[in-house]
């Protein structure tokens, strides 16, 4: 059963088997691609049931798909520490905590034996980011793997990591053993695209693929993959009494997410006229470059440097 | 003063001038582009007024704009009707009714002496339409000359009718004397693109340069220009059962907004994987491909025929 030859299957790492996976949409109700997906997922996976894994669909934030807004008293995506999760509920607690904590007793309890071994959550992004992991870990090999898995010709595919400790984690992904944002973009909230939806709809085609493959004891070989890291994130400029913002990211920024910025490169077009450069000595990768839902987290763009990690061969762990 | 040689002045048509000219931006909250653009035209006309023209910016929602959202409790831009406009307010009336006939007391009343000469309302579309005119009139010389003006190496300009009385006219620009919406995009909502902003920028620049060529005596020659005309709106096709949509603009009509559309061409993808195409024998323009605004109120695209209208040379209506 070696298809992708392992030269040495006895190094291959043992893993447990990824017997539950999630798959979540509409955790953010206006990002269509995932919410759309996971009805068509949740209409099809009555009828053909995969054998070696039990697939949970979860519509994260059904109010928020309801009204099409990306939440509607705080933001779901950012309730998911272990503060949250554990925080007393009252009748004034907003609908998305309370949400959370329904989704941590479904697919966790976070950090627990009993939570899902994957969790897949849907995003789209206005950011042209084309098709990124997001994950809390740089050395989980489950997701590595899966980023790994999922090359296709119409748009590239990379992996990111947000230095996090996982009692911090915020987001939804965070409840399974392991996890990750599956982000794609450019897509405007509110919209679908057939091209988006389609690229979405290949990815979470080949992540059930691999997970099959993995359970059924395919071994899959070592590599070095690419790995983006967070390391800051910038604000718009902004007017100091107002706090309004005085300037749109540069023309030649705009769309130009994980092409490296130098010292000098233009940042923002301030409307008065003047280019706002750089202002950096290290160069490092733009992402999430003009998200229209980072406009209230005073977030402009996100900024990476890129590592090459060395992932090890692995298999599943026999019994 | 006849820069733009009318041959026959003696045959220019004399019109009113245009003394009092609004500008108006958020009257969607979140089509960032004119919210903007209008907070840089209020700093800086308080240092230079123009000579012949009393300019009003107004934020027509500036609730929605502090939300960041298209309205508050309803579609401010659908409420212009003579019925609405003269509907009585109480405490339950949406807030955007009562901003309505505010903007009404404003800038009109609408069909009035009283009213603004020009309305320019600033919009945004997630549409790849370029610039747009959006219009009641196909016969409304000075939208049509200003329309002209408007040519700009950055992107294609044109006029689209809607042929509804003025009493149903339903949008702020119906308010004035003469009136267009300025449509741009493409662009998602609660984003601002420099790209976009500095179109819309050079657009009102441009109708306000005319404005005072105009008013100063200049006389501008007759010309002929193409005018699409809305004939039918497009729903996404739905689930009769859930009216959940169950297909996406197809990817070869995806951004081809104002293409020509044949018996047959495709227009929608399903999520099961199925082509809807284009059923009608007559080829029309379709135009709002896919603005997300529209889903709520069942418009997928809109489709025009175009007809070439005359315009006459005009000038200033000599006292």
């Amino acid at each position: 059963m070696v298809h992708e030859g392992a030269e040495d299957p006895m190094a291959a790492l043992g893993l447990p088997a990824l017997s539950r996976v999630a798959i979540c949409g509409g955790t953010h109700g206006n990002e269509l691609s995932g919410v759309y997906l996971l009805r068509e997922l949740q209409k099809s996976r009555q009828e053909e049931a995969p054998d070696s894994v039990a697939l949970v669909t979860v519509m994260s934030n059904p109010r928020a798909v309801q009204q099409c807004r990306r939440y509607t008293e705080t933001d779901l995506n950012r309730c998911f520490t272990d503060a949250t999760l554990s925080s007393p509920i009252s009748d004034r607690t907003p609908y998305e905590i309370v949400r959370a904590q329904e989704l941590n007793a479904l697919l966790g309890p976070k950090g627990s034996a009993d939570a899902v071994d994957l969790v897949c959550d849907l995003h789209n992004t206005t950011a042209n980011m084309g098709l990124c992991f997001i994950s809390y870990s740089d050395c989980d090999w489950i997701c590595l793997h899966i980023c790994r898995h999922l090359q296709m010709p119409s748009t590239p595919v990379r992996y990111l990591h947000y230095n996090i400790p996982q009692s911090e984690a915020y987001s939804l992904e965070s409840v399974g053993k392991h996890g990750f944002a599956m982000e794609i973009g450019p897509q405007p909230h509110g919209v679908i695209r057939a091209d988006i939806m389609g690229i979405m709809a290949e990815g979470v085609r080949l992540m059930l693929d691999w997970v099959c493959r993995f359970n059924s004891g395919e071994q899959f070989k070592g590599d070095k993959m690419e790995v983006y890291t967070l390391v800051r994130n910038v604000d718009y400029p902004r007017d100091p009494a107002t706090h309004s913002i005085i300037a749109a990211i540069h023309p030649q920024l705009q769309d130009r997410d994980f092409c490296l910025l130098h010292h000098g490169d233009p940042l923002f077009l301030h409307f008065s006229g003047k280019t706002e450069c750089y202002p950096w000595a290290e160069p490092l990768y733009p992402f999430f470059v003009n998200e229209g839902a980072y406009y209230e987290k005073g977030i402009a763009l996100s900024l990476a440097h890129k590592n090459t990690v060395g992932i090890p061969p692995i298999c599943v762990q026999r019994d």
